[in-house]
């Protein structure tokens, strides 16, 4: 009933950028998760800010569910639909309103994917650092508070996110920061929504923070004996505050996944990749000390390459990682989790999960961006397996714990959704009442993204 | 009566460690402001967060005000008890509760100071970065969202605080952030309370962010032949990305002030003072960059040294400015103004102000952390002089509708206190609203340092 009235004030001025055929809804009822799909009710494609905010006065009047919906790469089930209601597919906004790499800033739309704006940044000289491996839209990535290979030079979206344009609950339409590199005018509304997974309200607008193209960047890689040492020299490069752009760690299985997936030579051992941004001088300084410090913690054969071709090639292998590893066990679901930890806790981190996985039945390569103490394991669950499905539940449930217990967090990257909703307790205390509380004041009918995050009621 | 019940039930606990005494209230009823001071009626010295939980009992059960209280160096009236009450002082709890070169973390209690902090952790090879002018509490600094001189390559406090603990209005206590770099889980409950001012809750404590000392630093000074070229020499420099670690501009009064105060023999024009971190390498090459592109805007005489002791002579001049300054107008009270441009913005809007400026009765030499866009107006009036702190608050009135103009903001770092209250709906629109509504909902009986940052009741 309230669906039906709902679609037809929708239908009045979306055209034909509405729909409830069945094909559609079941495209926006997940993400790249494990969840099981829970469609909406309805989608819809607005194309700007104030239609946004009439879509949700129509919603909140109704006190339908609104589901803000990216490009649908989250991964604990951030998009799902688990009340029905309004799916707002932001693809339809996706322009770029103006670049200014005088103040190196750029004003997007939300639906805009990260790698169609650094195409179009890419004759500037400039960029947009923050790298999710998947091609994630702008308001995504600012929704879970995303970060990426670059995030150990360059911040997550908390850094690299000015201001905001963002629709209330109740249709109001609010501008959060400035074009002013820092502030100290009330409380940080910007940092409020990132990171809030729909639930507070719609990005719609970014006011983005861009960086110089480096003049000289340098890509490198070198091969472990086992984990441990390529986990220890990591904690030393960042302990001694050696200025790395990137650095990733792949283990054994994710090196021979990619030789199965993409027909490369790897040695069958873990790895570090690893890229320096700066002058020839400063990076040629820098190169050649993470040079003797992996010698000193047994690697073999740091090859580096400045040139783009080469270091794209490089690079490619930790950009398919997901894709080749899920090669692995054609068919199978993955549970892909992701913890973050004090760098010191790195190594211990890595080596119990690491067991832990091993006494399972079920295979889980670990790979991250190690340089913030940041890794993820991709747990190969046969599909229609509900055994599996429940062991890597546990063993993901286990990382978390380990995480708390070594003074770090339940999720570095992913965020929260339904997937980490347990946990939140257990990591946030009175903390997570307090978000219930923030929720409530700001989406006092709780239409927006119901079901994720915060504390649930009953 | 209120009053009288709690001074009796937070006695039985606080021991000598509460006060009515007039002169103590007297002490605590401003700080480094231009407004007239309100003394609370209590003043207590908790020395743990048990001891602030209970404290925040008995005063949201009798709903008294609850003022915290750092160093008291805060400029617009952030700590004066508008509406009496209780006032917090943080002194007794100054204790470095653990120290982690490993990971670059301190954990410490709010009411230390940033100099004890950096004395403490001298000997260890780190340093915490966030140097506002005066010797602030880190609670305080949070609280204020307070920046610096080297803000521009290490961040504000934004950037360094990874936790904090808080008492909530109602005694409660939480948890914020971890001992990792980055989390996605949940809202960004720490940048909430980063700038709040003491109106969301109580900061018992601070897990902050340590920096390496760098290697090598070189620190320098030019003389500009006037402020334009300054100005234009910062928004090059920042613009293309040079690594500066600190930039600092002082216009040729504040050059004027120290050489009477503190006898040196500067040229009386505008200058830049700069300062690089780095490996002995990069350090020299972005310091022989800097020197081409000051030359190119007229600069003379850029020294540099790189000994400690030359290096904190040059710095000085810095750090007492606001000093010498005052000392151009004995007797005088200082109005210290704050706003925060873009870069692109940033000779514009200085040019505008001192033009400004000289146009009133009113000295105002200008200064500034010029890295971020940010300065700050010294305007020195006459004592009870009605007529001239009239005319000096339209001036600054006039400096913050300016930064708005210019897509900047009413205050780079100094924050709102009640300076800055009627300002703040020109800045946010809706948005104040919500931080009123996030206002109501941690505190519903507004006894958090009631009268500042949000919208005002009747
Ligand atoms: C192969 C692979 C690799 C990945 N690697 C990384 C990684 O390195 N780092 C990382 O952080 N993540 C990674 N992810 C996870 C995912 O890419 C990120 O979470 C990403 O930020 C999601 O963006 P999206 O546009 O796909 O958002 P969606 O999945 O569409 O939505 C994510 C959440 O944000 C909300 N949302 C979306 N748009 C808006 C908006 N405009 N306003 C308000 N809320 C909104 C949604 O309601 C939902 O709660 C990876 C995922 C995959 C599949
Ligand atoms: C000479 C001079 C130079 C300055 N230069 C700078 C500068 O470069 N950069 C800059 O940012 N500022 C600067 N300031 C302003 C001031 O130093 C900062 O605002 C500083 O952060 C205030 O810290 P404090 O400990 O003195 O706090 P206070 O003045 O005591 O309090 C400030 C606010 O924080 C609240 N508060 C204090 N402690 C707590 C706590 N534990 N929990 C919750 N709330 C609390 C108070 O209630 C109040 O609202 C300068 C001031 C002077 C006098």
């Amino acid at each position: 009933m309230a669906i039906d009235t709902a679609f037809t004030e929708l239908s009045s001025f979306l055209g034909d950028r509405i729909s409830r055929s069945k094909p559609v809804l079941d495209q926006h009822g997940g993400s790249e998760t494990h969840f099981a799909s829970a469609p909406p009710d309805i989608v819809v494609w607005p194309e700007n800010t104030n239609e946004v905010s009439r879509i949700l006065k129509i919603c909140s009047h109704a006190g339908l569910p609104v589901i803000p919906f990216g490009a649908g790469t989250s991964l604990e089930g951030h998009t799902s639909a688990a009340k029905g209601g309004v799916c707002l597919d932001m693809a339809r906004m996706n322009q770029i309103l103006s670049q200014d790499p005088g103040d190196m800033i750029a004003q997007v739309e939300a639906g805009l994917t990260r790698e169609e704006l650094n195409h179009e940044l890419r004759t500037l000289g400039v960029f947009f650092p923050v790298d999710p491996g998947a091609n994630a839209t702008l308001g995504g990535m600012a929704a879970t508070r995303a970060s990426g290979t670059t995030t150990v030079r360059y911040g997550s979206m908390r850094q690299n996110v000015l201001g905001l344009t963002v629709v209330l609950a109740d249709g109001r339409i609010i501008r959060t920061g400035s074009r002013a590199a820092k502030s100290s005018s009330g409380y940080d509304l910007t940092a409020l929504f990132l990171g809030s997974e729909g639930t507070l309200g719609i990005i719609t607008e970014l006011t983005l923070r861009l960086h110089g193209q480096p003049e000289e960047i340098r890509a490198g890689i070198c091969a472990f004996p086992d984990m441990g040492s390529a986990v220890g020299a990591v904690q030393q490069v960042i302990q001694m505050g050696l200025a790395v752009a990137r650095i990733e760690f792949v283990d054994e299985t994710t090196a021979r996944a990619f030789n199965q997936y993409a027909g490369t030579e790897m040695e069958e051992c873990p790895h570090l990749l690893v890229e320096f941004h700066g002058s020839p001088t400063s990076v040629t300084e820098a190169s050649d000390i993470f040079g003797e410090i992996v010698q000193d913690f047994g690697a073999t054969g740091y090859e580096h390459a400045t040139k783009a071709e080469d270091r794209n090639a490089l690079w490619k292998i930790r950009h398919h990682a997901f894709y080749a590893v899920q090669s692995l066990r054609p068919g199978a679901h993955a549970l892909v989790t992701d913890i973050c930890v004090p760098i010191s806790q790195l190594a211990k981190a890595v080596e119990d999960t690491r067991a832990d996985i091993e006494a399972s039945s079920i295979p889980g390569p670990i790979l991250g961006h190690v340089g913030d103490g940041n890794f993820h394991a991709i747990l190969l669950i046969a599909t229609d397996n509900p055994d599996e499905m429940a062991e890597a539940k546990i063993l993901a449930e286990r990382m978390s714990r380990r995480a708390l217990a070594l003074g770090g967090t339940i999720t570095g990257e992913h965020g929260v959704g339904m997937g980490k909703l347990h946990l939140m307790e257990e990591e946030h205390g009175f903390g997570w009442a307090l978000m219930g509380d923030i929720k409530t004041a700001l989406d006092p009918r709780n239409i927006l993204n119901p079901g994720k995050l915060v504390p649930q009621a009953g």
